[in-house]
């Protein structure tokens, strides 16, 4: 196809049209192609030469599921990394090459980067919608699954306030519109959600706020569900006009006029083509929703609390079943036990799924920080060492995300030893006290430090934003080695998850959520520490004590007993008894 | 002589032709205007204000010194800043201003933001160079005093090897040639030293270093010295021709062809107006210099190390005399003692004066962290309370930075636990192990969270490079709350300073210096770790012990240990006597 094309490179992303994270198994570009799982990965062909480029996380697994595909491994977070942009320029100097990418799921940011690496080479790019469209007649279509709302109650703001809003934005920044791209901003904006991700409770759609129009390009080509009616029903009441979700390039061309926001990390070349034909003007910034959506209102609040109530009752009926059922010599794989912590959530009323793949990882497994638990054959899991689960459910009050690794049995010195420094790391950062102003970045270093001072590290970041019954990962804090400069604010909620990993032996990963809230003020400022979210017990059996100082030890056991207290009276009696041994102070 | 000239605005730096931290006396053109005497601060001045522009460090000083003056303090490094461009674009806006600048001490990159601020508004800027000479007849010429050299074996490095790497940096770069035009980087690569200003051992001049040539501009008015003409004589019989100070824009006019490298954080806009107009092709960017500088070689470490041995002797011998002379009940004033340490380190073979000028503060004088003690009737010692001593040494083999708080007496619970806390802020940093690649922002919350954790903090940066006798601040590195992504390297020199300072009660500061150094390599990374240069005891007698951890007790045992076997042998018997029950373990 390149050649008959005339196509020197192609590159094809494993992202969708709206620069999702984890995409829909339409837009799996990548895995179609190559065979890599992995969930970020992107992919260069030339007419010599195939390429993926992912990061850290995924160095094994691409090494592995690349074998034998001639597609080769190009490096990412790594000092030495020269991404696509660089390596098409170096690798086609002033070839004048043309470039094609699919149109649709190339965002404009990407392709501002391209040509700022081509600089003033030569270059051209072609941008094809559905690129791979006649090579893969079995292409999914786009997925649309049953739309609910959240009431105003449950969502603690409404859609209209949300829409006013917006419109003070676009008045503010002198446009007539705001195009909003990013899927997880748009259920936020119109207080919906669906399940056309996996995992991502998102509707896949586009939204153009004007002054006086809110137009939500939503409508596929399947058959709609009542419940989806239903919604639909409601928000035309509101005034919502709802059209075909492929007509936005066309309506914005032809009843749009003055400039439009955008937002450049998530608008696609496609759609940005169209825009810049219809001689429209584009005012590119980042959508005012990713900074508004992070600052948890006070009913999210109140609903990621009631969520981690329910889930940690969920995990702990789980590691209650896990201990006894291992103890007992039953063969329990690590997708048995996967299953089993999804069956316990699903006995949650307002569960809509997990909020990612359960990661149930036993022994060197668990030394990947992004295992995926094999669907067959799983792995047995056996009374000794180090067992690793790393979760999270989706609920129609909140999202939540832990991890928690436990002894099956008898463990290793070493075993023992990285389990008490990461605990070490997760209490640093969870009892943290900072002055407002604080970035993330700048507070990183305490979950690490304890594991620094042994010459131990890990290779990912310490803390992700999470939704509101939204995606699990977002920003735009973040707590990590980056130079994020944003501040943590009050009600932002991000993850606490040092680990420690030995390639072949074992993995420790301790996650809590933690949320981000006032701490008072005196002479010295206006001070911000974080309230653990998460509800479910540290295993203090195989702690080595000396390693830890008496304020981490307080920590600890208050930690422990404020989980018992919250737990204890909706457990079942015998895990509860279970639970209060589980929660003595040490 | 604005509304003479037709200037809307005058800006005038508190900087000199070289974007010198610390001008000598000819530039404190904001001191002569203003009375203002900190250290950093510009000055604009219209047809209806007068402003002052500086950071945190100065407020107190700067609300005092212009009182009544008429001129505004403008503050700097607070939330709500508005720099000098901004200020200018606000108020100027749209009415075309004639903006004048003294084109000697105004840097391009200075000049650069005023016009990113001004945008595509209209403004102009008129140059003049040395503008306030018709109103200040009796300004201080460019000072001269004698120049010597470093020989090679007191260098580590070779003139000539340093001007074969800048040449190859040259080349690197498609440059003909480099201009020098930051002080201390001249005096690195000449290894030369002179006292042009005041602590800082420069030489005021320019270095050109092309492929062929080295021209140093050095020549001024007055007279030479005979040490000076020695080095004149060296430098000549080696190849490196001397011009006068002045002709570096006429030289570089009618003698250099092709493209130049320079840095605009240091270039003046004289110079750079004279290349623009000769048709030299300016290539910016950063001095070479400044990374390579701050990686002190095998020789600058071991002088490093050897000067800190000196300077901790002084430290003592002084320590010692301040509080036997405060028992005793003799009228010790804040000066005092800052002469008596001056005359201890004035004993040290190779002494060649301060680093900076010393603080001597006692009590709620060491509430200000850039106090000046001073020079007529300064507070008398009170044997109770904290004493804040900060000061450093200039030696042919090193330079010094060391703050030491010591109590004169009984001490509130309140001055206690401050001090103990900083303690503790300054051995989290001093004891810190981290993977290559590390920087000093991602550090620095080590030396805060003690403090953070009870709700105190410190307004000023944790830590700032330190030169080999040169100047007691340079970067790239430095260890505070900015997003500086320059990683710490092993050879870079640091302080660690925490402190805390309550207004109107007192201050505590503990500072040494701290090499960074390579620890080791295993599966996790390749390690660093800091090695304390500083030695002088830390007094153990106010310690609330009950807030050091057991790691922390053992760091500071083992330093205060560390000291005494270092100095001891050096120091008189009755003060080394007094230094083994000063450095007991506790």
């Amino acid at each position: 196809m390149m050649r008959g094309k005339g196509w020197d490179a192609v590159i094809l992303t494993g992202s969708d049209p709206h620069s999702s994270e984890y995409p829909a198994p339409r837009w799996k570009q990548v895995e179609w192609l190559t065979g890599f799982t992995g969930e970020a990965g992107d992919v260069v062909v030339t007419l010599d030469h195939a390429g993926l480029w992912t990061d850290t996380r995924y160095f094994i697994a691409a090494n592995r599921q690349l074998a034998g595909t001639g597609v080769e491994l190009h490096k990412l977070r790594v000092p030495e990394q020269v991404p696509i942009p660089q390596w098409l320029a170096e690798n086609f100097g002033a070839e004048d090459p043309v470039i094609a990418i699919d149109s649709l799921c190339q965002n404009v940011a990407a392709v501002s980067e391209i040509e700022a690496a081509f600089g003033s080479a030569p270059f051209s790019i072609v941008g094809i919608p559905d690129l791979l469209n006649p090579l893969w007649p079995e292409r999914p279509a786009v997925p649309q699954t049953p739309i609910s709302v959240l009431d105003d109650a449950s969502a603690g703001l409404s859609r209209e306030a949300k829409i006013l809003w917006a419109r003070q934005f676009i008045s503010n920044n002198d446009c007539e519109g705001i195009l909003f791209t990013s899927l997880d901003e748009i259920a936020w904006m119109l207080n919906v959600r669906a399940s056309d991700i996996d995992y991502n409770p998102y509707v896949i759609s586009y939204l153009l706020v004007t002054q006086e129009r809110v137009i939500w390009f939503v409508l596929k080509d399947h058959s709609e569900d009542p419940e989806t009616d239903g919604t639909f029903d409601l928000l035309v009441s509101e005034g919502i006009e709802l059209l075909p979700y492929g007509d936005v390039a066309l309506v914005l061309s032809q009843e749009f006029e003055g400039s439009l926001f955008v937002d450049p990390s998530t608008l696609n070349r496609e759609i940005a083509e169209a825009i810049s034909d219809a001689q429209i003007n584009m005012v590119q910034g980042r959508s005012p929703v990713i900074l508004r959506k992070s600052i948890k209102n006070p009913v999210e609040i109140e609903g990621m609390r009631r969520a981690h109530v329910e889930d940690g009752v969920a995990m702990e009926k789980f590691l209650y079943w896990l201990e006894k059922s291992v103890a007992a010599g039953e063969t329990v794989t690590e997708k048995d036990a996967a299953d089993y912590l999804g069956r316990m959530r699903a006995q949650i009323d307002g569960y809509r799924g997990d909020s990612f793949e359960t990661i149930s990882a036993y022994g060197e497994g668990a030394a990947l920080p992004h295992y995926v638990t094999p669907k067959e054959n799983a792995p047995v899991l056996e009374a000794h060492g180090l067992y690793l689960c790393d979760s999270g459910g989706q609920y129609v009050f909140g999202t939540t995300d832990i991890t928690r690794t436990v002894p099956l049995g008898p463990c290793t010195p070493l075993e023992r030893e990285d389990y008490t420094l990461v605990l070490k790391g997760h209490i640093a950062l969870a009892k943290a006290v900072f002055p407002r102003g604080t970035a993330g970045c700048q507070l990183d270093v305490l979950a690490r430090e304890p594991l620094w001072s042994c010459k131990r590290n890990f290779g990912h970041g310490t803390g992700h934003g999470v939704g509101f019954w939204l995606g699990v990962h977002e920003g735009p804090q973040d707590i990590r080695q980056n130079f994020n400069t944003q501040a943590l604010l009050p009600g932002m909620i991000t993850s606490d998850e040092p680990g420690i990993y030995r390639e072949g032996q074992h993995g420790v990963r301790h996650e809590n959520l933690i949320l981000c809230k006032e701490a008072g003020a005196n002479d010295f400022g206006d001070w911000l520490c974080f309230e653990s979210l998460t509800l479910c017990h540290f295993d203090t059996s195989i702690i080595e004590k000396g390693l830890l100082d008496t304020n981490e030890v307080a920590w600890l056991n208050a930690y422990n007993e404020r989980v018992y207290n919250a737990l204890a009276p909706r457990l079942p009696s015998d895990i509860a008894s279970w639970l209060r041994e589980k929660t003595r102070a040490i």
